[in-house]
């Protein structure tokens, strides 16, 4: 069984530094192509045997060293009442956006098993399939990176819906935060009794905020999820599940990441991972970052790349190889497949 | 003659915190809608009477201490050789982007009299109609910011064309950051001849490069841009102007933006600016860094942010207030002219 990655979350001893790629199970592969040729893409979401096909593709084209369940972080917010409708050209978009006290009364908590089987049910096979090959990571968006999208029902590029609520009626804002972050809990809890092995959150737009505005209006739900899903594991008696908060355009708020509890600090590409480090501590692993741009580079140079985060990398209490980003349709998958060679060939063992 | 902001640039005592707003003058003005329903906006960039009649209305209606010459870092690209369309929706949109070295040799270096003399005279009308009541800034893109629009032919999420050609043909990339660098060091010489009195370079997407790529790709064209233009003043025996470079989501670049030469180091929201000063060090002024989603929030909150922004700025060489981005079209006017009269009133002497 390949449990590089569960040591190097737990900064455990490690014979090569692990890797894998943030939506490495997507349109850069002619083999997901060919399956969303057949379905859209919430079909494909909501359809365990395809959901899971998808999952294990780059496990075999790239011999990445972990798995992360295809999903999206919108299926839990669909399920919290919200029509969902993905488009190509606009990305997502929620037809009743919440933004007022009527809108979140409307916001049920899903039950994971009744709610959203098909992802309970993705998590099964994978792990039913993967059979130690490599672990299986779950995961959910942060509350803040959820909640822009509820408010704005849809990607934005100020947030300005977001921030207007939050400014200007903080009591509404935190109230559908603690109603996110209640049912992000359960959903958790769900997938780690379907067999997650570890979990990423995503603060994808975390870095939109100030550093002020991060530690109130964004840190405190992470936190409360993150407390919640260990004490619940112990009661449940078993041993917590590394997490992994990944905050985009994370310079800013480094010392946040830091207190916010999780046991890996997964960053972007636009601060150095060694001044990250520095900022971050000896108490936390560390998971990125390389340019999701870098992958347009040629072979060798790739190479070098790789070579400078991981030498940069060295002081992390532990390294997972990661980009910055999601890995972008255009990549050649060459390219992925040199990432990943790269990185098991120039880490050699800590 | 009020020249505080001038002075503050410089890191010399002032009586108050000079403030201006980045895109002061722009649609949350009534006044400048009532100007840009009788013409479009390129068309207003070229009109001199109107544009110093734009640039002048902040003045009046918000009390700031700078006027910044209303125009558009396409302007001079546009002069280059690129077809500029404007639409509401879209955004800038160039006609023939720049992808090869048939459109690089293509790109001609305009004369500031003869092909953007409508700039020149704009800069001429506002320092006769401003007579000494605020300085005039003047501006241009910063090479890079500039480049990711004449090879991405318009605003872009990933910069992908921008950096494929950085790392795939980097000669031809250097070939054009050369080209833009002469003509945006011509087109400021022109500014400053015409009567700018200071002037900012904005690399609006250079937190879109990693720190490595930052340093090879974006600072030397800057630091060359800065020294030219210093020698050339020395030359024609002039007092240098200050020079602010503003970089957003600059947080991973500080140690690079301190070494660029400018005197004022422009910061987004992103980072708080007490952290920034910090790296930044006693050599250069900072300007920002309020959210301008801040500007959303009640007067009284308003106030409470900018008293904090003033505070954390006390250790500055030199602090210029302003917004960490363009303010918002959507931005209630009370709130600017709430945010000026702020900084005024408690920022009492340096």
């Amino acid at each position: 069984m390949n449990d590089i990655f569960l040591k190097a979350c737990r900064g455990e001893r490690v014979p090569h530094t692990p890797v894998w790629i943030m939506r490495q199970a997507g349109r850069y592969l002619k083999q997901y192509q060919q399956v969303r040729k057949t379905v859209d893409f919430l079909t494909l979401c909501k359809t365990p045997e395809l959901a899971a096909k998808v999952t294990i593709q780059p496990i075999d084209a790239l011999g990445v060293d972990a798995a992360i369940l295809f999903s999206d972080i919108l299926i839990p917010v669909e399920a919290m009442g919200l029509g969902l409708k993905f488009s190509e050209k606009i990305g997502p978009q929620f037809s009743n956006p919440v933004r007022d006290s009527a809108g979140l009364k409307k916001l049920r908590i899903p039950d994971p098993e009744n709610d959203l089987g098909f992802v309970m049910e993705t998590i099964r096979i994978l792990r039913r399939e993967l059979a130690g090959r490599v672990p299986l990571i779950g995961f959910a968006g942060a509350p803040f990176t959820t909640s822009t999208y509820m408010i704005e029902g849809g990607t934005s590029k100020n947030f300005l819906n977001t921030k207007r609520m939050m400014f200007q009626n903080p009591k509404l804002y935190a109230a559908i935060m603690d109603k996110i972050t209640q049912a992000l809990t359960e959903y958790l809890k769900g997938q780690i009794a379907a067999g997650a092995q570890a979990l990423q959150l995503f603060d994808s737009w975390g870095g939109a905020l100030s550093p002020a505005d991060f530690k109130i209006y964004a840190l405190p739900y992470v936190k409360e999820i993150i407390k919640n899903l260990r004490k619940w594991q112990i009661q449940e008696k078993k041993q917590p599940v590394p997490i992994i908060y990944f905050v985009g355009e994370c310079a800013g708020v480094l010392e946040d990441i830091k207190d916010s509890g999780a046991d890996v600090a997964g960053i972007d590409w636009r601060i150095s991972i060694d001044a990250a480090i520095k900022r971050l501590g000896s108490k936390i692993s560390v998971q990125g970052n390389l340019d999701p741009c870098a992958l347009f580079l040629p072979k060798e140079k790739i190479q070098e790349r790789v070579k400078d985060v991981l030498t940069k990398a060295k002081g992390a209490r532990g390294h997972i190889f990661n980009l910055g980003h999601g890995i972008l349709p255009e990549t050649p998958v060459e390219s992925a497949v040199a990432v990943v060679e790269a990185v098991h060939k120039y880490s050699g063992g800590k």
